[in-house]
């Protein structure tokens, strides 16, 4: 009987998506345009049933980078900002710091000081906020920092500073029968608390750069306990690693925004079979921010020579898009 | 139009699926006794909706074991016949190995021998066969072997080795919402290329022990090439890691048979709400095979004695199960 009951809830829940799928506009954010176009005739192609670029569902997989394609990333990377929140909530458990580089530039407001130090500075800053507590832990302050803390410029809790075309896009590809990943440079723990709530994608579909963990029994029970040790850094020549080892397959569609996602995007495109490449261009000083070859954080160069000479998709987002952010 | 078409197959696929479901007997080789009883109450409990142990389709994880829990391990790790037929197979580009253990003894035909250095043996058997080659190559194969190899007992492809009753709870418990994992000590990218056909399990729901691999360009091409350097062993207290990194949430369910799983067993009974935790215990001798606590492969000694203490279920490969292969 309740095998029956569950089936007539399907049953009756395909009834209810057919309906809503019909009224929804899927892209209602994107501008009509070369973009647009593209991704609606990439999607139908790869699934019209008996079509020759036809894939099967269980192969329809689409990988997306975060900062920067999915949210914001200026002034500096969300999670760095996270990890300098953190500096100044332990700072009175760390004396030292007041004399030690690069928290001491960083406790007296000198963001610019403390990263002077280039890698070896922020990779002490996020061992020293991102190890020594549990996974559970860990996941309770981001998603405390998530809900509490407000972007500099637009005043909005950073997973509101999401773009509002590419949550549509994720939708869209789902909708028909993609299953969407995030592929990103930024810390797998630190998206996994709340992705799920903003993009719909669920924590066992985040590849990101991890520190390591281990097992131990803290009152006779089993805890991840998170180590100052590097594990996997999940960018560049490493993302492709990142989707081999979590995904397993090769995607058949890639997002991206920087130099950062370039080894994605060519592994993606060395597959065989009708392919999907986009890179976001950030030229929407007005609305986010624009910055591209020049750029410390993003650095959009090489990727966007490979798009013009492959035929990726680029896009404006000044131009194609009706709207960055839900808030707006 | 497209659309229009798509949710009528949708719908047309639901309707047959309530057909179906209703029509198959779920659990069909399990004989009526106290584990499938276990299974059965633990499926309900947690998916009856508003029931006081509901869980929600997303949360339903459940981690399965693959040596000894969904396939043989006898006479030894399938994985290590493999490892086995490539030395040979390789053999005649590599001299050297006429006088160097392990692989004298290997070609020799004296297997016993050959595994007497332990570990670090069988480390370089597996360095020597499993990298070297880009991850297409090694999929290649895997695919070959497993098509073509045949166990030394029951002279049966190996991925026939597998157990009936574990691959009807599979689905069983897929057809009520979980979501299905391999966790495995065996290799992550030996167990890929052909569980998805066997067991249902898509490649990026498998967790496994691997090597490092990196990124090449070959022709202009990207490619991963496998490096003989560990990278992660999956396997005791490396279970909830791979989990926690894999799948970034912990499971309600968890099945294995030996100690090896004894880690993966209490991380997934160490969380809040209703859990299911299962032994696989092989005790048919005339069917399959008959080891626990003195065997050197796929010894359970403390994770039966937990089992026994903690209530988890332990079945009886003997007695509850009607039929252990489906060439039986």
């Amino acid at each position: 009987m309740e095998k029956g009951g569950f089936a007539m809830i399907r049953l009756l829940l395909a009834v209810f998506l057919l309906a809503t799928n019909a009224a929804a506009q899927p892209l209602a954010s994107w501008n009509d345009g070369p973009a647009k176009s593209a991704i609606v005739g990439f999607v139908r192609a790869v699934t019209e049933p008996g079509g020759k670029d036809f894939v099967a569902p269980a192969d329809r997989i689409a990988v997306f980078d975060n900062d920067g394609t999915l949210w914001s990333e200026q002034p500096m990377y969300f999670q760095l900002l996270f990890a300098i929140d953190r500096v100044r909530a332990l700072a009175p458990r760390h004396p030292e710091w007041k004399d030690k580089e690069p928290f001491a530039s960083l406790l007296g407001g000198d963001v610019k000081a403390a990263l002077a130090g280039g890698e070896k500075s922020i990779l002490e800053i996020i061992m020293a906020t991102h190890a020594g507590m549990t996974t559970t832990e860990f996941e309770r302050l981001v998603k405390e920092w998530i809900a509490t803390a407000r972007h500099p410029r637009f005043k909005q809790p950073y997973d509101a500073v999401v773009y509002k075309p590419m949550i549509e896009l994720l939708a869209y590809l789902r909708d028909n029968g993609f299953k969407t990943f995030i592929v990103s440079g930024g810390g797998i723990e630190f998206m996994r608390p709340w992705v799920e709530r903003v993009y719909g994608i669920p924590p066992e579909q985040v590849v990101g750069s991890s520190i390591k963990t281990k097992l131990e029994m803290r009152d006779g029970k089993p805890v991840l306990v998170r180590l100052p040790e590097l594990d996997f850094i999940d960018d560049k020549a490493g993302k492709p690693v990142g989707i081999h080892t979590h995904i397993g397959r090769r995607p058949i569609a890639a997002f991206g925004n920087s130099d950062g996602d370039l080894e994605m995007l060519q592994y993606t495109a060395a597959g065989e079979g009708r392919r999907f490449m986009l890179v976001v261009r950030h030229d929407d000083e007005k609305r986010e921010y624009a910055y591209d070859r020049q750029s410390h954080i993003g650095k959009l160069d090489r990727a966007l020579d490979e798009a013009a000479a492959r035929g990726w998709t680029v896009v404006s987002m000044k131009s194609d898009w009706k709207k960055v952010f839900a808030f707006e």
